[in-house]
C-alpha cells in the first residue's frame, strides 16, 4: 500500500485522478491532495471521505510520498516533480515539461511498458490526443508505419474547468474568457500556442510525442489540432499509410484483439465512435476503418476517447501502476 | 429581367436564395416561390414583399418561368427539373441528382465558369463542402495536384431546418428527431448514407465532384466527412500533394489574388478562419497554411464558409448570372 499524493487536486485531471484511484482500486493507504495556497485548507473528496488540500511548498518532500501524480502545468512540474523524485517518489506528471527529455520515458502502458526501467523515478504522461492515437496505432505496428496525418476536434475539457467555463458562457451569450475567441456554436484550428513553422505547439506534440512512444523517431507524422464546443472527449481523424498492402479485415482483427481498444465498426446499424459513448471510460474507441484509395496502402480511422480519464487522469494512474510493478518483478 | 422561380422555398436553402437574389441585385422582374401542397397559400418574403407559395405540379412549365432554382431535394428535382429545361427555363439545381451526369456541367463559377454551354439549360450546384473546398484548391492548380484529402466539420444547417432543430433539442436535453444519435455536445463522423466501401455518401460526393469541377477524373481524392455542433459554416481541413516543390508563400500568394477567397493567416494575432466569421457572407476562407513535412511537395489548408450561402443558394444565384452572361455573349 502506497501514500499516493495528486498534485493540482482542484483541477479537472486532478479531481478525475482522485476518482480513479479509488475506481481503478490502486493500493493507497494514505491520501494526500495539494494545490496552490489560494485552494489550502479547503477539501477535495477521496472515496466518500474528506482530503484537506495542502499548498505546495518545498517541504513536500518530507512528507514520505510514494507515488506522485502531478497535474498542475508544466511551471509546477519543473518546479517539483523532479526534487520529489530525486527523494525516491515515483513521480507521473502530466505536464508537457519532461516529455521529450531523452532520459525521461513516455508512456502508455498499453503501448511502451517496456519504456520505463526499475529505477525511473520520474515518468511522463502523454499528451491527450497522442495517448488514444498510439493506442489505436500501436496493434498495428506490425504492418509497418510509413506515415501518419492526424486531425482532430478536441472537447474543451482539455482546457480543464475555464475551457468548459467558456463554452457555457457562450451558450448564455457572454463573451469567451479562457479563449481567444468564442468555442460555443464555433471551430478553433488553435490549441496551445502557435510555433515559428506555423504548427501549434499541441500538433507538434503529436508529432514528437507519437514517435517518441512508437519509438521511430524518423517516423513522418504530421497534424491538425481543432477546438470543437463538445464538453469531453476527443475525437482523431487518423490517416495512416503503412509500408506493405493490408486490408480493412486485417486492420481490425488487430484491433478486436488489442489492448485498451474496443472496435466499433457497424456502419449500417449507425455504429461508430462517439464523444458522448466514450465520456467515463478508459476505453479507446476505433471505427470507421476504411481503405483511402488516394495513397497507397493508406486507411482512414475513427478515434474517440476520454481525454480526461484514459487522456490523462487514467492513463497517469495506469502508468504508476505498471511502475509500481515493474519494480516489484525486477 | 427574368421570372425567377424558388423551387423548395420554405426550406433553408430555398429562404436563403430568395435572399440573396436580393442581395446580389439579381435582375427579377417576377419572383415565383414553389412548395409542397402542404406549404400552398402560405407567404415567403422577396424584397420585403409577400409573395404567396404555389403548390408545384406539372403545370408550372405553363408559368413562364425564366430561371428556376431547385432547393426541394432529388425526388422533386427529379421530375421537375427536366421538364422546365427542356421547356427552355434556365434550371440550377442544388439536389444531387444530376451533379455527376456526364452531359450536365457540375459549377462553381471562380473555378469552371467554361463547363457551361450557352445552350445548357439544366446546371447542378456541387454539394456544399465540395463549393468551399474547390474555390480554395482551383487556384493551386497550376502547381499540379497528386492527392487530396478532406477531412470535414460540417454545420448542422447542412441538414436544413431539421438539422438546426435537432440541435437546439439536444441543448433542451431532448432526444434528437434528425440524426440518429444527439448532435449537441457529440460528434458524428457520419453524414448521409453509407455505401458499400464504406465511405458515406457525403464522402464520395466529395471525392467525386472535386474530379469533375477540377476536370481531373483520375486524381486521388479522399475525405472523411464529420458533423460537428455547430449551427452554420462548414470547415474543412485539406491535405493536398502537389506534383512539384512549392512553398507556403507562393500558395499565399496564389490565394490573395484568388476570386471569391479571402486569406486569413496570420496565427501571431490568433487570426484564421471560424464559422463565425463566415456565416452571412460569400467568401470562401483560407488559413493555417503549413507545409506537412511527412509527405512530400504536401501542405495543410484550413477553409471555412457558409455551407447555406456559398455551399448552395449563393453560388446557385451566381451560376444562373454566368449562365445568362454566357447566353448574352454567345
Amino acid at each position: 500500500m502506497y501514500h499516493v499524493a495528486v498534485i493540482g487536486a482542484t483541477g479537472a485531471v486532478g479531481q478525475k485522478m482522485l476518482q480513479v484511484l479509488a475506481e481503478l482500486d490502486f493500493p493507497v493507504s494514505r491520501l494526500s491532495a495539494y494545490a496552490s495556497a489560494r485552494s489550502a485548507g479547503n477539501t477535495v473528496q477521496f472515496k466518500g471521505e474528506d482530503i484537506t488540500i495542502q499548498a505546495l511548498t518545498p517541504n513536500i518532500t518530507e512528507d514520505g510520498i510514494d507515488v506522485a501524480l502531478f497535474a498542475a502545468g508544466g511551471t509546477i512540474s519543473e518546479q517539483y516533480a523532479p526534487l520529489l523524485a530525486e527523494n525516491g517518489t515515483l513521480v507521473v506528471d502530466n505536464s508537457s515539461a519532461f516529455r521529450m527529455q531523452e532520459t525521461i520515458p513516455l508512456v502508455v502502458p498499453e503501448v511502451n511498458p517496456q519504456a520505463i526501467q526499475a529505477t525511473d523515478r520520474l515518468i511522463a504522461n502523454p499528451n491527450c490526443s497522442t495517448i488514444q492515437s498510439v493506442v489505436a496505432l500501436a496493434p498495428l505496428q506490425s504492418l509497418g508505419f510509413e506515415r501518419i496525418n492526424y486531425t482532430t476536434y478536441q472537447a474543451v475539457s482539455g482546457s480543464g474547468q475555464k475551457g468548459i467555463e467558456d463554452l457555457a458562457r457562450g451558450a448564455r451569450g457572454e463573451e469567451p474568457v479562457n479563449y481567444p475567441h468564442p468555442i460555443h456554436d464555433n471551430i478553433l484550428p488553435h490549441i496551445d500556442v502557435f510555433l515559428e513553422n506555423g504548427y501549434t505547439k499541441e500538433e507538434q506534440k503529436m508529432i514528437d510525442e507519437t514517435r517518441k512512444i512508437l519509438n521511430l523517431p524518423a517516423l513522418p507524422v504530421s497534424a491538425t489540432c481543432v477546438r470543437v464546443p463538445v464538453t469531453n472527449s476527443h475525437s482523431v481523424a487518423i490517416n495512416v499509410t503503412f509500408t506493405q498492402p493490408t486490408t480493412v479485415a486485417a486492420i481490425r482483427e488487430a484491433l478486436e484483439n488489442a489492448p485498451g481498444v474496443v472496435l466499433i465498426d457497424d456502419v449500417a446499424n449507425t455504429r461508430y465512435p462517439m464523444p458522448l459513448d466514450a465520456s467515463g471510460t478508459d476505453d479507446v474507441y476505433v471505427g470507421r476503418i476504411r481503405q483511402d484509395d488516394s495513397l497507397a496502402n493508406t486507411f482512414h480511422l475513427w478515434c474517440v476517447a476520454d481525454n480526461i480519464r484514459k487522456g490523462a487522469a487514467s492513463n497517469a494512474v495506469q502508468v504508476a501502476r505498471q511502475a509500481i510493478e515493474q519494480s516489484i518483478h525486477s
